[in-house]
């Protein structure tokens, strides 16, 4: 005869929590954990399992960011049964992970929060300097650019990006997801001195998608191509015609937006 | 019978170079070359030495600095036969540099011109951030401070350390130096936000002078000394007495002033 739970007794509870991190891409190979490498998810994982006391936790990204591209507010969520109330368990994580990476943010969430499905929007940021020296304190998080840019030419062919439209000009490996249809609400260029940010806002992103709109950005900015030359790239749909894809160390998710 | 040379014969004349360095400390023991170990000395020797194909070319720095410490503005001179004009020298060694050096400036100075001897004053920066998480893409040139530190009282306190005073209390293993009176001609403290900014310059600094100077403002600011302590500190002379060796992290030489 077999044993029988009782009725009464005590299961744990999985609670689910959402968390907020922001990294230094510069010292990992992105965010998923791949064998042999040091990712920022198998880092925070053993992190959390540590404190937590449980084996295996998994963290859910809002989304994953390559190798060595930055976050200032990557959204993730995990289960666990911990009883540690909710500023303990914070400040032991934060005490535990490495110094690249740090946890901004620490929520109870409801049990069907998805950090990666219920994504409505993201933000990335691009940072670029085009000064004549670079700037060696900023080199881990900006791009160099040796051409002195255009910015409002820049500003006004990204225009044409914002809206719903069909970006498989700038996916590397195309086809590999089964649309690449997406909506850019935002996206604007600033110069701050030597500092060029590019913002983009949009529902989903394709796999190097604002490193290769850079990539044209920059093309443009510095008079290679003209400003309408955005427009004909979108219309065309080829990847070969986009400018190339701008170095990892300059983005940045910058936030993750839900309902 | 020997050779001699031919009266008319063509030696080459050693120019003097100034260059201006910046550097980001962090993956450097220091400036000064030492056995087995990065440092920016040997690192800028290195690389002058190939530009010119000369061997030993040696650069001469406004002092040393420390491992870990940063420059903004760091002055050597050095020596060299080389025909190369100066934007192309400038250039070149610029290209050779690694990463984490860059040559802001190069002239061609006086022979007599000595970038240690003939320095009048020096800027150093401390930078702090006293934020509750600490800024990740700061950490390697900054100090977290887990206190929220009073600018005014620092700002107060550090005022009585200008003028011309013995500041053997803020000097690491002394008496290592003849005199240990120095001038300061300037010292402030300002906050921007969660960061604050310690600002010193004077004629000369002792070891570690800016770093003890630093963590005595720290506890002064975070209020587990008075304001007044500073005083009585610079009149006792005890080292011991003083507040810890900041780190390095935050330290950066920021400009070195001549004639």
């Amino acid at each position: 005869m077999g044993h029988r739970p009782s009725l009464t007794m005590d299961f744990p509870i999985m609670a689910n929590f959402r968390a907020t991190l922001a990294y230094d891409g510069t010292d990992f190979f992105g965010w998923q954990t791949q064998p042999h490498r040091r990712t920022v998810q198998e880092t925070v994982e053993k992190v959390i399992s540590s404190v937590t006391q449980e084996k295996p936790v998994r963290c859910v990204a809002s989304g994953r960011t390559d190798t060595g591209v930055h976050a200032l507010g990557q959204v993730i969520h995990f289960h666990s049964n911990t009883r540690l109330a909710l500023p303990i368990l914070r400040r032991a994580i934060q005490a535990m992970l490495p110094e690249d990476v740090s946890l901004l943010d620490l929520q109870s969430v409801p049990d069907d929060f998805d950090a990666n499905r219920h994504a409505l929007r993201k933000r990335y940021r691009y940072v670029i300097q085009d000064g004549s020296v670079p700037d060696l304190f900023q080199r881990r998080y900006s791009h160099h650019c040796r051409y002195s840019l255009d910015v409002a030419a820049m500003a006004r062919a990204g225009g044409c990006l914002v809206g719903t439209h069909d970006f498989r000009c700038f996916e590397t490996e195309w086809p590999n997801r089964a649309s690449s249809v997406r909506t850019i609400y935002h996206l604007t260029v600033n110069r701050f001195g030597d500092w060029i940010w590019i913002e983009v806002e949009a529902n989903g992103f394709l796999y190097n998608m604002v490193r290769a709109i850079t990539g044209t950005l920059i093309n443009i900015g510095r008079g290679y191509w003209p400003e309408s030359y955005m427009e004909q790239l979108l219309t065309s749909g080829d990847r070969d015609k986009a400018g190339p894809t701008a170095p990892a160390r300059g983005l940045f998710l910058v936030r993750v937006t839900y309902a």
